[in-house]
């Protein structure tokens, strides 16, 4: 990969930098623990679908072969059926200051965010609003269109700046009594803007609405407290930071106090008090276990465990140090070389206000995109106009966040 | 594997006649095709879960190690994305009866059961009755008891002859212009009764109402006519005869008329027109595509495509006429040998009116179940007091039922 076309000399001084800064990284070896099938192929988009963790290929092979091929129908009784709460626990208890027993595996992040959804309104009768962001990830917006129109109730959209993303004052701007329902992302999927988790979700208790929290962009790449914050409700996706594979099921968080109260819509078996009695009438398990309905993906399912054992063992305030130096070094990047070609920073400067990846806007993002993904470097295109590097930081190099930015500065040169 | 103890002659001569029933059999090959760990296992219960494929082994790994591995998000778009259609295509068209573009692969059958039956109601307003079998499976009972709730419905329960299950008289009686949705499974999880689709699918539009079919222990063991019987919708589990793998996602079935018409109520982004374009409101995709909802989990998904190829390059027909024999065999030992045990036949006797399972029922069931396993004979338990013997066509050999059967009947002398 070439340095930036525009200032070798410039050019070879920050890969140098970008050498030395990934000799000192003390997370330097976990990417050794990941398939890296070609080394020539520069990565920026873990946030998308995070890197294959290396003991994931065994794990998958063991779940497939010797579970699925050899124990057959008895593996569910030796350890798939609890799979489902074990890998909660831990993305609960070690990412998400979670209490055991308030997160769990299953669905897609979509039907996951829809039962809990449903929920909310449901637990708010009378109230007629929903508010969420425009820039929000949009099966977010879908779903909640959906549900609130099942419901009979309206959205209120918060228009929010572009960079930052929605600030408490938007949120109390669109609350009264009115409204049932508050769901935003933590850290925004385009703009790597963090809300205020804390303060919103206080303030949507004020108004005596509930939260839904998407922690898509923000399990395993920022620390999140949700005990802290007073969250009610959140869902979240394990393929891009937690490594858990395309398509992997997704979290759901409910606060313990909340379980007894809220009902999801999808009352399948798995949700049920003793599933196997096949008994007349929905009566529903005790705890997070209600909020469960069909049969999870196994293989997809056991590859998440092997991402987030790494992600513990390498802990959430080293991830989110190097998070924090790998996107500074992409903005400085980005203003020695990209802004003099016309790019935009299309996420917060502040690096306490972003998640681990960043957004550059250009008139020509799309076309600059394809042509990346030509020359072996594996970013993504987020409209309107924009470059999305995503910077994973078990598995980025500070050289990958060079080798990008100047194969792209070189690019739109 | 013992003969029976009751009467070592007759069970030597059965046993003769199962290997000579192995020997003759066209389908015999394609035992081979599956990973058989442990031979000694007599396995009966391949309508739980299907065995592993081997050319799966092979399929899993290679989307694991280069698709995810080494190709990264790149491989969505070389492949991955189309994987729902294609496989659903091949179901609907190969095993169903169905058209091409009716049929469609994602997330669970719960949660497609949900978004199905939601949709007829919700085209049917102004109707307040969903009916449905008392002895139907129990997420379906479940999930229809959620969505009558959430939508001021009431179930309308059809109390069927234990053996031979919903007889179109049944629903006859229960069907008045009141009803909204009737939902019945083609072949009972438990009694293996075949529901008769095409009467009772006229039926219920004589009397305006739509239908949703549960194809779980139908599809890939005995013909379905989806075309034919003018079926509306219908859901079906991939791990049982299909062979796709433990929680593997459900398909999903909406016929091309009805399409435009319905809307299901979880308005995710793979549903939506366009998804990456990330634009405002929900605007629904053509055709099928609407009835998606969230990303996939490919390493669970991929296993379908082997299973069911190789049912197609077996054929319905034969599969249907192995099946018959299978259970006509299991049938003739259970008068010869467990009948006069106290055993009665929890299934239909004539095999036009069973799927590929049959039911033994016995006061002490669930303790013999138990005694099978620990002799190495995996059947299953359902109650009331029945021992589920499944004899999946492509997996199952005439020596495995009269083994299996042989030991159940060792155990209850």
């Amino acid at each position: 990969m070439s340095a930036t076309a525009r200032d070798p000399a410039e050019g070879a001084g920050a890969r140098r930098r970008a050498e030395a800064l990934d000799a000192a990284d003390e997370l330097a070896g976990f990417r050794d623990r990941f398939v890296v099938a070609d080394p020539s192929i520069v990565y920026l988009d873990g946030n998308s679908l995070g890197r294959l963790p290396k003991a994931a290929v065994d794990r998958i092979r063991d779940e497939a072969e010797r579970g699925w091929g050899d124990r057959l129908v008895r593996a569910w009784d030796e350890g798939w059926m609890e799979l489902a709460a074990r890998i909660g626990d831990t993305i609960g208890t070690r990412l998400l200051g979670a209490r055991a027993g308030e997160v769990v595996v299953g669905e897609s992040t979509t039907v996951n965010f829809y039962k809990l959804c449903t929920a909310a309104i449901r637990a708010r009768p009378g109230r007629t609003v929903v508010v969420t962001d425009r820039d929000n990830f949009q099966t977010d917006r879908y779903v909640a269109e959906g549900v609130a129109a099942a419901n009979g109730l309206e959205l209120r959209w918060i228009d929010a700046d572009m960079v930052n993303g929605p600030q408490p004052a938007d949120v109390a701007a669109a609350l009264d009594d009115t409204v049932a329902l508050v769901t935003l992302s933590h850290v925004a999927y385009r703009t790597s803007a963090i809300a205020e988790m804390a303060a919103i979700t206080a303030m949507a208790h004020e108004a005596g609405a509930l939260t839904v929290w998407d922690l898509s962009h923000a399990a395993g790449s920022v620390p999140v407290d949700l005990t802290g914050a007073g969250a009610d409700l959140a869902v979240g996706c394990t393929y891009k930071y937690l490594n858990g594979g395309p398509g992997a099921p997704a979290f759901l968080y409910v606060r313990s106090e909340l379980q007894p109260e809220l009902r999801q819509p999808i009352w399948g078996w798995l949700g049920r008090r003793d599933p196997f009695e096949m008994a007349q009438g929905f009566d529903p398990a005790g705890g997070l276990t209600a909020f469960l309905s069909g049969t999870p993906p196994i293989l997809s399912m056991v590859p998440i465990e092997e991402g987030v054992g790494m992600l513990v063992e390498a802990g959430l305030d080293r991830l989110r140090a190097k998070g924090i130096a790998l996107t500074e070094f992409a903005v400085e990047l980005f203003d020695a070389w990209l802004a003099p070609l016309g790019f935009v920073l299309g996420c917060p400067r502040d690096p306490r206000r972003r998640g681990s990846h960043v957004l550059f806007r250009h008139d020509r993002a799309k076309e600059l995109y394809e042509a990346l993904l030509g020359r072996g470097v594996v970013a993504d295109y987020r409209e309107p106009q924009g470059v999305r590097v995503g910077l994973a930081p078990l598995t980025t190099r500070f050289v990958d966040v060079h080798d990008g930015l100047a194969t792209l500065a070189e690019l739109a040169s």
